[in-house]
């Protein structure tokens, strides 16, 4: 609990619900008649409209990327690293939109939604989606907002996926998109890690076909395990052995099958602590989002013409000892970006901390950033105070 | 089924088991009254017994390293591709012996034996065994053998392992050690991996903590997942985009849950087939050892200290794109055996094939290992046929 909350804070903030009733057609061929999007704003939106930045989120993000929901919560929103006032992303100078994305399990739309079409919850009805689907969504969420063009969509991982997506999908509504610790698809190495997941909690007696809410269970072990290999892609082998090595829990070898080494009842420590907050069914669909992502395919597996549709500025950032989404996966992105002509910015940070690092307050990453977002504010024409 | 035995095979061979009935004490304390140990042997123990060769397994390997067990066998042992007449361990020149673990599931004395003191399956009761307690009736099954000093101890990954155990253990009853895709200890991710390999098993309830057996059950969507993750650390990520790039098993997405990569499907099909060969309980301690497995922990941490204890030969190998023990776990053995002062020639091969490269026939491997096996020959007086 902040025990006051810091100046550079966005301070106390309060998310909101929008609701849809226009039907989504989805990737699948499926529809979704109605749906709520959850979301949270940071700083003022300017009288033109032209300060607004969205903020996609990653795997098991949601809408509070800053700021506190109330004075006893323990920690601030998960991106407020970055954003706030006198931040990289400057809430004087910028509107910051942050949403849940629909599937999600923060309050958005998903598979613990009532479906209205049968008054139940939908489990494992919930349609599968793709991550166009969630920009479709975020585009109707900034009609609402009376968004026409963000002067900057930004995201890590998978949310810089959606930036990317953002950028050919609607290139008259982005000028400029940060996409951080990202891919242009995966590689059959991340479909692997991401099916062994799915398989941990789709074989827990307690997943039911999804249907555990029927059964009042949950499948936590399954969800325990695919947290525990999800953290093991976000870390590097270097930030582990820094932050455990081989260090034992007691003093010596208990030959026994409980955890033994640090770094073992961290792991448990995670996951039990995941099992007990995020959806099962979201984290399986979300996980084929990422899987399905390849927006290349739709040009014959040219990422050079695909992203020709883009108009907008870039920057890419990736870090040294990410292996989830090594340096090669966004160096794929920016040779791509210099063959289709287009103004991108690259850095390569150096850091330990694997694929995390894209969360965590490295000064060359913000340095880099913070520039790159000076610059968004001064081709925006923006000032202090959002005003141009 | 070979049709024809090729002839640079040892042809068909028959397992032998044998009895020990002096008591071996086991790292962690307790006691193995009794135990049997199952192996192989390939070519002819010459007249003064110094021609022998001991291979040491990895985490799910057995005794049948080479040859068939009979015609009706699909593929011959599992490093047949390096042991026979004429090949990198030249059964006309070695006699080579290889067995299966204490602790194992092939015949040797473990999980799935039975308890003499119960007369039950032992199950979970079995001792969890560190790599000194094989080492240790290793040396017991030389004795049997009348192999004072065996020329070479030979092993990759885990098998590397136990050849390092050796060469500290027993100097004086080892010549060459070869070294190949292993470590001097396992790294905090390493650990890791394996520990969310255990949960896997330990969680699924067909495990009935490890007493399966009496419930009529098998772990097996546990093993499953175990082994699925295995081949994703096995494999690297260069050899899966080759092998599987975003392949698709029909045209198009479905939608749905069911593996719709061909990744997908192979890594199942490798889990399936692992759950219905592999000991559940067997599995759990074997990555028990790796865990524990530290050699330098007893010299206060120092790898230099440790290794100074033996008096043998080295040949270190390594893949390039090995991740489970990559290249710099080799080198911080071989910079420890330099500074050592042991004699030690080493060799990091160019590989797309990652930590299963070290099973795999590559051109540059096999001229390196025979181009040292030549050397092992040489200096124990061997030519062809074994004869000094």
């Amino acid at each position: 609990m902040p025990e006051v909350i810091p100046e550079n804070s966005v301070g106390l903030v309060t998310p909101k619900i929008q609701h849809f009733d226009e039907p989504l057609t989805l990737r699948s061929g499926r529809v979704l008649n109605e749906y709520d999007l959850i979301y949270e704003t940071y700083g003022e939106l300017n009288a033109d409209r032209s300060n607004a930045i969205l903020i996609c989120h990653a795997l098991s993000g949601d809408h509070h990327a800053a700021g506190y929901h109330s004075m006893d919560e323990k920690k601030p929103g998960w991106w407020d690293n970055c954003i706030g006032p006198g931040k990289v992303i400057d809430t004087n100078i910028f509107f910051v939109v942050s949403l849940n994305n629909l599937g999600g399990c923060s309050g958005s739309t998903g598979p613990t939604s009532i479906n209205p079409d049968t008054g139940k919850v939908y489990g494992p009805e919930f349609p599968i989606l793709a991550v166009r689907d969630w920009v479709n969504s975020q585009a109707r969420l900034a009609d609402v907002l009376g968004i026409d063009v963000w002067s900057a969509v930004i995201g890590g991982s998978l949310g810089g996926m959606q930036v990317l997506r953002w950028s050919i999908q609607f290139p008259d509504r982005i000028k400029h998109a940060v996409v951080i610790a990202s891919a242009p698809k995966l590689s059959a190495q991340n479909i692997a890690f991401n099916e062994v997941a799915r398989q941990a909690i789709a074989k827990d007696p307690g997943f039911h076909d999804g249907w555990y809410h029927e059964h009042g269970t949950i499948p936590k072990y399954g969800l325990m395990q695919a947290r525990m290999l999800g953290h093991l892609t976000y870390l590097s082998d270097d930030a582990m052995k820094v932050k455990f090595g081989r260090e034992l829990r007691e003093e010596k070898f208990n030959f026994s099958f409980e955890p033994e080494f640090q770094v073992e009842s961290y792991l448990h420590y995670q996951g039990e602590k995941f099992s007990t907050r995020f959806d099962a069914n979201t984290y399986m669909l979300m996980t084929k989002a990422l899987d399905y992502f390849d927006p290349a395919a739709a040009y014959g597996d040219d990422l050079v013409a695909c992203l020709s549709e883009s108009k907008c500025r870039f920057l890419v950032v990736s870090f040294t000892t990410d292996w989830r989404f090594a340096p090669e996966r966004s160096e794929e992105i920016v040779n791509a970006l210099v063959h289709a002509d287009k103004d991108v910015t690259y850095a390569c940070i150096e850091s330990t901390s694997g694929h995390d690092a894209f969360l965590l307050p490295i000064p060359r990453y913000l340095d880099v950033f913070g520039a790159y977002m000076d610059g968004v504010a001064a081709t925006c024409g923006l000032t202090s105070g959002g005003k141009a």
